[in-house]
């Protein structure tokens, strides 16, 4: 990562997350903080927050933005599900007009969300890469403005009010799933200046964030995974130049964890997170700290999706408590992991790059 | 109702709601309240809480006042499970005994949370009464604390916390899930001087509370129904004095209401609710009000009860948004509704008996 140069002062830094932060309070509350007792980590619940996933967060932030600068044009984007129900939903509460492209296989439930908030949807390609060209040749066509899901400032610092939402509770570790970067790259400018360790969680098969990470361009097509919401191919360009900064450490989680961690939270903490959502948490088990936090980014899953996860995979029982024990972590000042310890996938390689 | 006797002061009063809450909150944060835009009502997570409902609260409150008492005796409860977890909870926290008496049959969920906090778990009897009359044997026999599941003062008084924790947000109206009575008995000790409407749900063929309290003591037992947690052949003899006098209203659900509502919570809303916990909300429909909320009581559901319900049941589409509307309910002078509209059984015995 020598070759990079800082990143540039102008792009996104933390006052535009404060000013997200100011925008965003009016419209949308702050998600609950959920202790996962037999996890022994901190959630934040944004599968609680509107449409279901945070990223409602940098696209209403991104329309408000626009609305400031008297940018009236209509807005177009390109998603999987999560960035287009956000924006349709942030659309529909400033009376703005939104278009959004989908994929062909994105989950009926987010197509479904987009449609409920009034949002044109095109249904267009096999994969986000093509749902994208097809949307930016649309905007070049009729004006519009392209709103990319994760590279873009004012996204960034939507999505990085989620981290300022923790500040008062003080974690000293928070994870994050990362797929194009944006969630991870908001949260570390909120919280980095606080020292807070910023972790992120990548799914075995669709890591291209820490491949780019380590210098490796190649952009292989991500694999399948139940985390559809982070699949993606090439990770943005401002939110690599930030996560080369900021990011203390990435996991690598298996599938099986994954879905694993996907129905412990649902049977045991009665949360229902979507692939993408799990993550983090799953990642968590590896990190160690005090005051850990996991955000659990997103709900929206498909019912067949669930409902065959439920029926398929019997989580092995969690330890049992000591007795008399308190509950909570004790507050010893325990060895934080060591970075190779907390990486499941080429540990030297990332440990060498990741040394800040 | 004419020949019963107001409740007697000394039985539970909200003095006794305040001191469960002060003693409570250094164990059991506050749970989140949660907007549901779609069904535009606000839910309070009590799925949320420790083991996973609200159960722990009389629990923890009953066991906390026996040690200012200075009783030591082992306590032991007949539950179908919710009331038992929170017993055990409450119990592993304070260092104390507990023994539990489950009949056969009991949610695998609630059986393994309770053996998860280290209590003693005896599964005896087909039924919550066989069970409950095991419990009050082994009581006898070795001097244990026989506690209820609802029908005790400390009990009810710790669930009414539930009632405070909701004040702040100054709801019109607050919908319960009934049962034995306690949760519905402490929130309206909490609530009602604040001029706080209240309404409880049953549902259809395990309604023996709604029968009591239009003087039917019949007390058939109860059928099947989703709603496993308020099961309850013999509702308590406080609860149903204090809800003679507090209780305005009570909304019969339908078994088919009540799954689609449960589906719709997982899927819209990203809450596990277990079918008594979305009793509440699926009342809720009938039910008007400008600052709805609905208690979800509770989240454990079976893995696979759950796997069915999302296979099985298809919700209808909600409706859709008005564009540019406001997202929350307008806050004009909704006109109450009726006790008639709002009741699906026998509404005009019910609406001449609730009259208050």
């Amino acid at each position: 990562m020598a070759e990079r140069a800082p990143p540039p002062e102008d792009d996104v830094g933390v006052a535009d997350v404060l000013a997200a932060h100011a925008r965003l309070r009016r419209y949308l509350p702050a998600t609950p903080l959920h202790y996962a007792e037999r996890f022994g980590t901190w959630l934040k619940l944004e599968n609680l927050q509107r449409t279901g996933s945070y990223k409602v967060r940098g696209a209403l932030n991104a329309l408000l933005v626009a609305r400031e600068r008297g940018d009236r044009r209509p807005v177009i984007a390109a998603s999987a599900g999560n960035h287009a129900q956000g924006l349709a939903w942030a659309a529909h509460r400033l009376g703005m007009q939104a278009i959004t492209v989908m994929p062909v296989g994105a989950p009926e439930t987010k197509v479904a969300g987009v449609a409920h908030w009034g949002a044109t949807v095109r249904m267009h390609g096999n994969s986000y890469d093509e749902a994208r060209a097809f949307a930016l040749e649309l905007a070049n066509q009729h004006g519009y403005r392209f709103l990319s899901a994760f590279d873009d400032p004012d996204v960034i610092a939507g999505q990085g009010t989620v981290g300022l939402e923790l500040a008062a509770h003080a974690p000293d570790v928070v994870i994050v799933p990362i797929g194009g970067g944006g969630l991870a790259a908001g949260v570390a400018l909120a919280l980095k200046s606080q020292g807070v360790r910023i972790v992120g969680a990548q799914p075995e098969g669709a890591d291209n964030m820490a491949r780019v990470l380590r210098g490796d361009d190649s952009a292989p097509l991500p694999g399948a995974t139940l985390a559809d919401g982070v699949r993606v191919r090439h990770p943005g360009q401002i939110t690599r130049r930030l996560l080369a900064h900021l990011l203390d450490d990435l996991v690598i989680v298996r599938e099986a964890e994954l879905r694993e961690t996907l129905v412990r939270l649902a049977l045991e903490e009665h949360v229902i997170a979507e692939g993408a959502g799990a993550l983090a948490l799953a990642a968590g088990r590896r990190v160690s700290g005090r005051n850990k936090c996991a955000v659990v980014s997103g709900g929206n899953i498909d019912a067949t999706v669930l409902a065959g996860l439920l029926s398929d995979v019997r989580p092995r029982a969690p330890r049992k408590p000591r007795r008399r024990a308190e509950s909570r972590p004790l507050r010893t000042a325990a060895p934080l992991v060591t970075l190779a310890r907390s990486i499941e996938t080429a540990p030297q390689v990332l440990e060498q790059e990741f040394a800040p």
